[in-house]
Order: structure tokens, then C-alpha cells, then sequence
């Protein structure tokens, strides 16, 4: 037994180290090595800096704290229980990992109150770390006034080396570097092992000094275990560093206090098991049963309580003062962070008649989204460096930068994991912002590890994916999305758009600034395409709606989507020319017709009609649900190819004659 | 007009570039910039010190180059060109960006021989370097004796801003200097101008000393426009440091020559205009039409023809000492590099009978590729940090790292992205290396940028992607791939195989092994799955197969993959014991199915036979197709959920009973 007293500290510590062994050995899952070396770094934040109020979680003006190494849940857990937070009972840490339970096995915002951000898979806590930092920036740097400080407050990350090695959490710090964020403050856990063992097989490069070349502050804490007054200190040096982000390494031993398994990868991913729990309880002179918090221990961390009621109540003050003095920005605050959009805001989208001119729906996103900024204040993004081809920067609002944080155009550079989960970071501010990212659509791909977490932690990110096709010509075939939409259309919870017109891109910003609680795609067409007749903000609503029809019941169905969508429209003329019945559908967003009841989708496309022709430039993957076992798909399921636009539009099919053959075959 | 006369190195710098502005000028499509500005460090290389045989171009021992700023490519093909490749004429300069062209808008290793690795999206092309150089190493550590070297090239890489911003770079990078690949040499075109404008926008970070944390050594040529010796002498310096890669910063200009458009993003990545292009011609002095190469430029490219032609005779002598001094070894390394494959190798997969035990087929994936690793040497590969969950590690050989490339256990790391890119670079180094890379299938999402190429590039990398559903359990959704099989299926020249059990894990890797220009996803389960009778090697190599029959036509279809294929024999059993003729279709691989003719297909699948129940414990998106119109789908469409993996899987309706009820309703 290496201790006979413990102090206050100490008994915290191991009070976190205790529940995360113990909640982790009564689902025999779980990881109890990064909770028992990490839980002094993460009772200092907690108990000396971290700004909260336990009993209201999404007080506007608390610390962000996100566990960017997520399969440490238990610390995050543990440390909500702890620190007085009702949304994790003891109860609910022994149901740690079972089915329904509030605990799962990694963080998951949408779960668990307090819990900001989810995490797992590497790298995206810290990037969400860094949108965090540029939201609270952005929000100070909006709403702050010289006498009224409404938003200030810090965004802590604890970070392993597994997020280190990742390259997404390198695209965000270098950026976080560059734009100097101040008020972010990393927490490394540098315990030198990962599952595969010592760090050394495979990591051996210098993370200190990778982060000074990003601009960032590095402090170390060589005796991370123990000395929690430099670990203090380093925290008070970071928040003293106002014009650059600061990394802290603190040296720690995973799995601290147990005999056989500390400082090995053994104790990363798994039980201890009881015989080393046991020894880990005498090694650590921990007498109490499993689940249970000694007394004095309780007593300190209920402290944070009163503390986090008086934080909050020193900021009422501010609001209250900030509400008299400045009524119309408070207005606008209140509305922003509680979700309200502006009344009639979507009347700036813009609409088009037949007559109006052929555009690339690029073109027609750059003035939606333009539209939407005057709007919507609570707008903000940018490119990853394809601004002008991806056509979305917002004219007359300044850069996000260094120095101009009010600014609504973020640049993010060619960093397109970064960018996505920076924009899941800056959503889960939960501040109302609406972050968008752009980029071509196929190197979506780049950033996939994020648009998943977009869909499954329910942010509201706006994707403007451009190059929609092989239509976009002579970059070829690394540049040309083919399986692309299939492969977001998988994605639960994620809305793909593929508008046919100007009209369609209004109703898909429509829905997308709209649903607060998904985010969306939105695959635009480098070409220019013709404003059709029957084309609507409120067909786009419906997911698929009929653009043009014979009336009574079709012979033949045209379904199709985006730049596809005109070709169906002039060989449905000629077919009608020669007397058949066809229909029409434009289906903007396959997702959202899915959510259609019965009867609209019966309505729109009726079980009678079996002669259905679908027509997209790209994978006929998924496509064979509307098809049907008699229908017939224009697709390309290949790579596509270098050639001028038109002409690899024309060699894989997609010509008026090409559709009006393969329907005139299903009609024979 | 800056110069009247022109040194013999300007008017072959002049060549280059003067073939990328005619030739984007021609296309109206392309980036002039690059070529421009690069033209000296890539001419510089090539003429002094890039090995290579221009009518040979897959001599086994060249230096490898790669443009990982693709977008570039002009420069790659005028290099091509005028270094003496037949695979790019005049003509097909002509052509660049033209359908059926031997010069797309990015470089394809499949069109244009003398191209090594596909690249355009960016910072693939320098993980690709990456992975040639630790080829290199390997097969020099394998087959050179004290005697005899027969492997000693570099691998060099002109890169840009744009690939060091990207994630995937830095991860490649870190494990580059972590392996101390002394014969990798990068030279950074440091031209301070992305597509957005000035770097200063959003990348500021100190890249060199970024490198140097990396394990670097970091050399910089401030003047790289003009100063040939300097460029000369880096390199040199670079090729005498055989313990680290080095990356030599050029500092360029981008689009050197055109007066008003140099040093501007205006350059970067559209054609000059016809203006511009004659004011760069007066202000180079260049006097020559489009397309046209002076008489001596011409003479001083083509000594490289009798260079390439002396080094690879010179190397030949060491071939044939080799051949007479080593036989065994040499047999083995022509064998591999002419992608033979040892004789009757397939001997070595492992086959099961229904009386073995149940396994988990990420537990028959370990002994199957531990089987090839003893059968095929040129098998060489490893995990991102998931070895022991992956089961990946080849028992009894070496760890590849510096002072052991022998080895074929590779230590990637967290770096999933980097991971797929160096996989890609080791396939593509040509010489028979069949690499493999491994994680979590849900993580595969990370390194999809890596994965789509590995399809386009025709590479042949077995991606072994365990915790293959929502049965991995506890780690909950963010570890569970739903969506991720179909949005791998979607990707055209892919294989993406999930096994019911060990011999069809076995006929999955024999596929993979065997097609050797396709890549192979192994979606393997965490859980134990039982042997079936039935199963087979040759059954996976039709993609999809009978499994069990009750003779006759039908009344009912179950198909599965993977872990529910055994969940449909038990239901199809008790139906069959109800007098209903039920058969079960195992298709581990529908990319192969879809590759069989209609007949094989048909006589599996009857047209006749509308009751069909499709078993995957992931989305039904792109399922429609085989369950047709009057059939159903047991599926998951929306994110798993934490929980221990058997109530997982229950309470999401993968039990013999729901696959029987779900059976009985379509029989009804």
C-alpha cells in the first residue's frame, strides 16, 4: 500500500479513478487507462478553472470542456457526477455501456446533458474544439460591448496521442494557430502508449515543436501524475497567452495505480479484472466499495454547485444590463441562441421564372446563400480553398481572422476534414450559428470521418459541394463524383441535396437553414442549367415532387435529379408529342421523399406505373428502390473521364435522344 | 523583353513551360501556374539527377517521381515529352484534357506510362511517395547482398502548398520521419499562392519546422526561379542524408514569366488568355509557335535516352551477377516483380467443416493471412494502431522500421488516411508488393480519399476493416458502421467482400490476392460466427452462391452477408420443416456477383422467385435491387447504439426468429 492518508486532492482523484474502474469492470468494457492518468489534469480544470453551472448545462456563457480522446468516456462521466451534474447519477455509471443508458461508450452530445461534443473516433474533439473557440470568438466579437462582457469564456480539450497522430486534428491546429485563439487551451495527455504499445513503434516526432510551428503556445508538465500545482500553473501561463492557442503536454502513466498494468497498452482497452482491481484499491489506499464516493470527497465537489449558481448569476447581471443598454442586439442574441430565426427570414430567398436566365446551381447557391446572410446573421462559413469555384463567399461581410473575428467568411484552406469538424464544433457552441463548409463533391470522401458525426451528433452544417459531376469536365476522373451521392444518401440523418434549378436551391436552403438539428448537402452543378417550369421551393420540401405530368395515370414515369432533370423534361415533350402519358419527377433530395408519408409517395409515384426510367449522372447505386423490377436507370457505374463537360456528358448517355430511347424501349 | 539570348538550361526551362501554356491555352482548361514556376527544381531533377530509362519506363530500379501537386500535370507530360517517353507525342500534348487522351487533367498511372501514382486530390501524391520509398527499402533490405545491389533508387516529389495543408500529408510525413526514409526527397514548391489567394489568408504555420518535428531534414532554396546550383546543390545534399527524407523548400513563383499574372491565384488554375500568352512569350523571349521545341533544347533532352539507356544496361550486369550468385533469390524477384505468384500458393488458405469451431472471421482473417505471409512473401502490411483488434499482425516476421525494412509487419499509427495512401504508393511501386492496411470498417471513412483511389489507380491493397456492424457492441455508434458497406459497394473497381465464416474468408483473400489490379475491402466481425456447411472457397469467387437449397424453384429467397447468413439457414430450416421450399444465398461479395453473366446470376437468383428476404445487419440502401419489388429487408437504417453486442443485435431484429417471422409475412 503506497499511501496511508490521502489528501482532499487526492481523494477526488481517486474518486474519479474509482468510478471510471469501477463502471468500466462492471460492464467488463470499457477503457479505464486514459480516466486513472488523465484524472489529475482533469480535476484541476474542473475544480480550480473550469467555468460551469452544473444544474443549467447550456448556460450560454460556461467553458466548453470536450474529451477529444473519447474512449475515456468514464473520466467525462465520472467528472459530471462528480462536479454535481443530474444528468449522470451513480446509477447511470453502473449502467455504463448497456443498452438505453445515459453513459454509452463514448461521449455523445445528444445523449447526455453536458456532454458537448461526440467523440471517438480520433482527432474530431480537438477540431471540434477549435470551432468552438471561433464560435465564442465570433459571438465576442459580435455581441461584446466596451461595458458588457456577454460572452467570454474558455474552450478546454483533453487530447491524446492518438488524436495527435491523426491528420484531421493537424488541418484545425494549424488553422487554430493561424487565426491565434487565444481561449483555446489543449490539454495533452502524453502518456507514450497506444493500443498497438509504446508510442515509440510508430510516433517518435516532436508534438511540442509540430505545434510551435503552428503558432501555438507549448507548455509541459513533466510530472503530470502528481504535481497538480504546475499542472495549475500551466492552465493559469495558457489562459495569461491571449493572442495564440496553447498546448500543455503533460507527461502521465495511463492506467496510473495499478501495479501489474499502468504505463501499458494492456490497460488502454480493458477490464483491469478483479485481481487487479483489488491490488489497484490496496496500491492506491482505496477502502471503499465499488460506487462509492467518500464523504469528504462528495463535500468538495458539491462546492462546484454554489460556485456555478453565483457564475451564472454575475453573468444575469451582465445580460440584464446588456438587454437595457443595448435592446436591439440583446434581441437579436436571445433570438439567436434560442433558435429562432428571424421572422419572414425566407423571403430573401430568391425565385425564378422560365424566362430567366440558365444557371449553374452554383451560381444559384452563391446567391442563396447571399441571400440568406443579409438575412440570417447567425450565418457563417466558407471554403476550403475553392472559394471562387465553390462561389461561396458572402459579399460584403469580412473575413474571420485574427483581429476581425466579427468577420462571416471563414477560410479554411485545403483542409477539408478540418473544415467539416470545425463546423460541427462551431454548431455545438449551440449558439444558433449556422456554420457552412464547401468544397467539390467528391472530396466529400476527405471528409467523411466528420460528415458522419454531422449526421449522428445532429448538427446543422451546411455542406456546399460543388462539381456535382462528371459534367465538370477536364479535371477527369479524380475530380468527378460517380459513387458520391450514394454514398451520403447512405448516411442516416444527413440531406442530400441535388437541386435542378434556382428554384430547388431556394427550397433547399429552405429546409436546410430550417431543421436545426440536421445537416445537409448541397451537390451543385458546375454548368449552367435552364430555370424550369413547375420547379418550386415546396416540391424541393417533399423530397421529390411531379414537375410536369400527362395527367391520370402515366405510361411512363421520368425520375431524376439536378442537371438531369431538363433532359427528362424535353424527352417527356416529345413523348407526349406521340401520345403517351408521361410524368415527370424531380427529386431534389431522395432522403426527404423518404420521410413523406404513404400516401404522398404513392401519390407521386404510383405502384400501377411500372415503366420508370431514373436518370442521374452517377452510381445507379440505391436508385433500383424506384426504379423498380421494370424499370431502368441512366447511371454511370464507372470512373469517370478527362473531357470537356458537354462531351462526357454526351459519350456516358446523357443526352434528350439517349433518354427518350431508353424510354420509347420500356414503353415498347 | 527580359532576355535576348538564352542559356541552353533557360531554353529548356523555357520548353516546359512553354508546352504547359500552349497546351492549357489549347484546352482552355488547366493550371498554367504550377509548371511555370516549377519548371527549374523539376528540370533540374531530371536532367542531373532523376535515374531513369525513358524507353523503358517500369525498369525496376528507376527513381520513382510523383507530382503530388497533380494539377500540375502539364508539367509531368512536357517532362515526359521532352525526357524521351513514347507514351506522350507532340500530338497528345495537343490533346491535353481531350476525350480519349493520353494526357487527362490529372496524371493516371492506367493512361500514360511514366506516370507512377494518380494524383490531383491533394496530398495523396506525397503519401504515395512515401510508400514507394518504404517499398524500396524493403525490397533493398530483402534482396541486396554485400555484393550485389539490386535494388538503390530515390523517390522524389514536387509538392505544394496545398498537400501540405492537407491532413493526410502530415500523417505519411510523421511515420516517414519516424522510419528515417533516407532516399525520400520532396521538394516543396513554395509558391506562397493557393487557389484562394495568398497562403497569408490561412496557412501561416512554419512548414520546415513542422518537417523538422517531424524527423526531417529541411533544406531551403530561397531563390528557386533562377538559382539551378541551388536547386542542384540541395539535392545533392538531400541524397547525402541517408538517415532522414528531406524536403528542400523552394521558394517560386508562381507563374514565373507572365507579366500580369504571376504571383496571383489568377494563374494558378486557368489558361493564360490569348494576350497574356504573348506578352510571357515577349517578356521570356521566347519566338517559337505553340507546340514548338527549339532544335536545341530538343538535343540536349534527348541524351537522356542514351543515359536512361546506359543506367539500365549498367544495372543489367548486376541483374545477371545476381541471377548466376543468387538464384533462389533472384527466381523469387522476378517471379514477384512480374506478378507471378508462387505455384499452387492457394494451397496454403484454410478450409473449415461445420464440426470446427465457431469463429469470429476477424479470428479466421488472422490465421488466413498468416497462412499467405508464409506462402507469398511479397504480402507486407499492418494496422493503424488496432493490431491486436484487428488481428493483423504477421506472427514470426520482423516489424518493418528504420534498421529492419526487412520486415512485413508495418506500424502505421493512428494515420487511417495516411495508412490508405501508402498502400497505394507501395502497390504502385510495381514490383509485385501486395500491401495490406487494417482498422475498424466504420474508420474506414477517414482514409476514403486514399480508398476511391486505390479503385481509380487499379491498385491492389487489401483493406482488412474489422468490427465489421452494430455487433462490435458497447463502443456505440460512432464505432458502428450502418451505412459504410453500401457506401463501399458504390465505389466502381473495389471488392468489398463480408464472409459468413472461415472458408469463405479464405475464398475472399484468395480473390484478393489473385486480381492484381484491385483493391479488396474485408469486412470482418468482432463476434464468434459459427461454420457452415455448404459455405465455400469457389463460392466467393462468384460473389454471390447457393448455400443451401431445397431443390426446385423456390417459394422464398433469403440472402445474407456475413454474420446473418447463419441467422437465414436456422429460419430457412424451420421453414423448411413447414413444407416451404426456402433457399439461402450467401453473397459475401456483390461487386462479383455483379460481374457473373446473366444466366449464372439468374440461375441464382430466378427472376420467378419474387418472395425474397435480404439479412444485413447495415442500411438497405442499394438492397432494393436483389429483394425487388415484393420483397423485404432486414436492415438498419438509422445509427447504432451502445450496448453489449448480442442485445445489440436482438433488439435491432437479427434473430432466427425475426428472419423466420419477417419469411412467413412475405409467404403469407
Amino acid at each position: 500500500m503506497v499511501v496511508a492518508t490521502q489528501s482532499l486532492e487526492e481523494l477526488c482523484i481517486n474518486s474519479i479513478r474509482f468510478l471510471a474502474i469501477d463502471a468500466v469492470e462492471k460492464a467488463k468494457s470499457g477503457h479505464p487507462g486514459l480516466p486513472m492518468g488523465a484524472a489529475p489534469m482533469a480535476f484541476t480544470l474542473w475544480d480550480k478553472f473550469l467555468k460551469f453551472n452544473p444544474k443549467n448545462p447550456s448556460w450560454v456563457n460556461r467553458d466548453r470542456f470536450v474529451l477529444s480522446a473519447g474512449h475515456g468516456s468514464m473520466l467525462q462521466y465520472a467528472l459530471l457526477h462528480l462536479f454535481g451534474y443530474d444528468s449522470v447519477s451513480i446509477e447511470d455509471i453502473k449502467q455504463f455501456r448497456q443498452w438505453g443508458s445515459k453513459t454509452p461508450g463514448h461521449p455523445e452530445n445528444f445523449e447526455t446533458a453536458g456532454i458537448e461534443v461526440t467523440t471517438g473516433p480520433l482527432g474530431q474533439g480537438i477540431c471540434n474544439g477549435v470551432g468552438l473557440a471561433m464560435a465564442e470568438a465570433h459571438l465576442a466579437a459580435t455581441y461584446n460591448k466596451p461595458d458588457c462582457t456577454l460572452i467570454d469564456h474558455y474552450t478546454y480539450v483533453i487530447l491524446g496521442d492518438g488524436c495527435n497522430m491523426e491528420g484531421v486534428s493537424g488541418e484545425a491546429c494549424s488553422l487554430a494557430g493561424h487565426l491565434g485563439l487565444g481561449k483555446l487551451i489543449a490539454l495533452y495527455d502524453d502518456n507514450h502508449i497506444s493500443i498497438d504499445g509504446d508510442t515509440s513503434v510508430s510516433f517518435t516526432e516532436d508534438v511540442g515543436k509540430r505545434f510551435e510551428a503552428y503558432g501555438w503556445q507549448v507548455l509541459v508538465v513533466p510530472d503530470g501524475d502528481t504535481n497538480l500545482d504546475a499542472i495549475a500553473k500551466a492552465i493559469e501561463e495558457a489562459k495569461a497567452c491571449t493572442d495564440k492557442p496553447t498546448m500543455i503536454k503533460v507527461r502521465t502513466t495511463i492506467g496510473f495505480g495499478s501495479p501489474n498494468k499502468a504505463n501499458t497498452a494492456g490497460v488502454h482497452g480493458a477490464a483491469l479484472g478483479g485481481d487487479e482491481v483489488k491490488l489497484t484499491r490496496e496500491n492506491l489506499g482505496w477502502n471503499y466499495d465499488p460506487f462509492v464516493v467518500p464523504e469528504d470527497a462528495r463535500a468538495h465537489f458539491n462546492k462546484s454547485i454554489e460556485r456555478g449558481a453565483a457564475a451564472e448569476a454575475e453573468w444575469q447581471k451582465v445580460w440584464e444590463s446588456y438587454k437595457s443598454s443595448y435592446p436591439e442586439e440583446a434581441a437579436q442574441f436571445d433570438r439567436q441562441i434560442n433558435y429562432r430565426l428571424p421572422d419572414g427570414w425566407e423571403k430573401c430567398l430568391p425565385t425564378y421564372t422560365p424566362e430567366d436566365k440558365p444557371l449553374a446551381t452554383r451560381q444559384t447557391s452563391e446567391k442563396t446563400l447571399n441571400a440568406i446572410a443579409n438575412a440570417v446573421p447567425e450565418l457563417i462559413g466558407g471554403s476550403a480553398d475553392l472559394t471562387h469555384s465553390n462561389l461561396t463567399q458572402l459579399k460584403g461581410f469580412a473575413d474571420f481572422q485574427k483581429g476581425s473575428y466579427h468577420g462571416r467568411n471563414l477560410r479554411f484552406g485545403v483542409r477539408e476534414h478540418g473544415m467539416a469538424a470545425i463546423c460541427n464544433g462551431i454548431y455545438l457552441h449551440k449558439t444558433g450559428l449556422i456554420p457552412y463548409g464547401a468544397t467539390f463533391l467528391v472530396f466529400v470522401d476527405y471528409m467523411r470521418g466528420a460528415v458522419r458525426l454531422s449526421a449522428l451528433a445532429e448538427t446543422q452544417v451546411i455542406y456546399v459541394l460543388t462539381h456535382d459531376s462528371i459534367a465538370l469536365g477536364e479535371d477527369g476522373p479524380t475530380h468527378q463524383p460517380v459513387e458520391t451521392l450514394a454514398s451520403l444518401r447512405a448516411i442516416p440523418n444527413l440531406l442530400t441535396f441535388r437541386p435542378a434549378d434556382g428554384n430547388e436551391t431556394s427550397g433547399a436552403y429552405k429546409v436546410a437553414v430550417e431543421r436545426r438539428t440536421t445537416s445537409s448537402v448541397m451537390a451543385m452543378s458546375r454548368q449552367a442549367l435552364p430555370q424550369l417550369a413547375g420547379s418550386s421551393i415546396e416540391g424541393v420540401a417533399r423530397g421529390g415532387y411531379i414537375l410536369s405530368d400527362s395527367g391520370d395515370l402515366p405510361d411512363i414515369i421520368l425520375i431524376a435529379t439536378g442537371s438531369e432533370v431538363s433532359l427528362c423534361v424535353e424527352a417527356a415533350n416529345k413523348l407526349r408529342g406521340e401520345g403517351h402519358k408521361v410524368r415527370v419527377i424531380s427529386m431534389p433530395c431522395v432522403d426527404l421523399f423518404e420521410e413523406q408519408d404513404a400516401a404522398y409517395r404513392n401519390a407521386i409515384l404510383p405502384k400501377e406505373t411500372k415503366k420508370r426510367l431514373v436518370v442521374e449522372a452517377a452510381s445507379s447505386f440505391g436508385w433500383h428502390k424506384y426504379a423498380g423490377d421494370e424499370g431502368d436507370i441512366i447511371s454511370i457505374d464507372r470512373f469517370g473521364v478527362s473531357a470537356p463537360g458537354g462531351i462526357a456528358m454526351e459519350k456516358f448517355g446523357f443526352t434528350v435522344d439517349n433518354v427518350y430511347n431508353r424510354a420509347k424501349a420500356l414503353l415498347a
